[in-house]
């Protein structure tokens, strides 16, 4: 059972959301709507999307990180997180 | 007609593959995938949703901001663009 | 004279401020202050510089693209500015 | 002593490589140079900014996070992580 377990009909509920948001988009564009208004849409679906990693991201630091860090077996874990968060900021 | 008209299709044939990893993701959710691949996978589409907005930017700008400087009426149309280039950015 | 002439002092200021941003962290981390009060004040550097790079942006699309635009000789001066932009967003 | 001691010089290295790079937009924008090349150091500098943070970050996991995790006293330390996440990607 993965560490996001706990909130995980919150995370369905935003995704469900996203693709909504995505799905108004594709409508947004095939209706020509203004180009300014789609690129609003656009960063707000970026931006939703980031949270919820954000709340993944929490979940996982208090569940697998850490119990990878009580069963001191930690370096692996702490690696791929870091590396969960260079994906996000893309350095 | 929007500027972005010239790319429609490629727009929505990126909106859609964006729709199928978004529906991936709650699928990789409800099975309970292990977190660091959803992380994965949301940073993609967050990366790739943006990518969508750069192309509506550039045939924006190739269009209705050239436009509007042509037409000597550009103040409006150029505080809208840095206006969507900050929201991308969230300074 | 580049267009964001008109804002110097102010983008000066901005930048001496950036400056004293960095050096700060640097007594911090040589005076082994915390580590997230460290990011806090790292964050908010790449943000400062970000926003000066949108005050550069916004006069430059203000003098230069509108510029290049009248002279009808736009091609690589809206390549230029969505490569600018690309690079910041960094997808 | 933070965690980020066993870094600190490659991490003094980096902002004092930084800390050059706002002085040389600094002299750049004196100088009147094009938009697009202050763009992109810009651009460079927000980047290696955030690069450093991570250096911060890891450090910051594999010694603070963790030791309050082998202490059991981990959800304050967890927050501010998150937290500090939080601020890089703006979200």
């Amino acid at each position: 059972m993965p560490a996001y377990e706990q909130d995980l009909q919150k995370i369905l509920a935003r995704l469900k959301r996203i693709e909504g948001q995505v799905r108004g988009v594709q409508r947004m564009v095939s209706e020509g709507q203004y180009c300014v208004d789609v690129l609003t849409q656009i960063s707000s679906i970026s931006r939703a999307t980031e949270k919820v990693g954000l709340i993944i991201l929490r979940d996982h630091i208090h569940g697998c990180v850490r119990e990878s860090i009580a069963k001191d077996d930690a370096e692996k874990s702490i690696e791929e997180l870091v590396g969960a968060v260079e994906r996000f900021l893309r350095t």
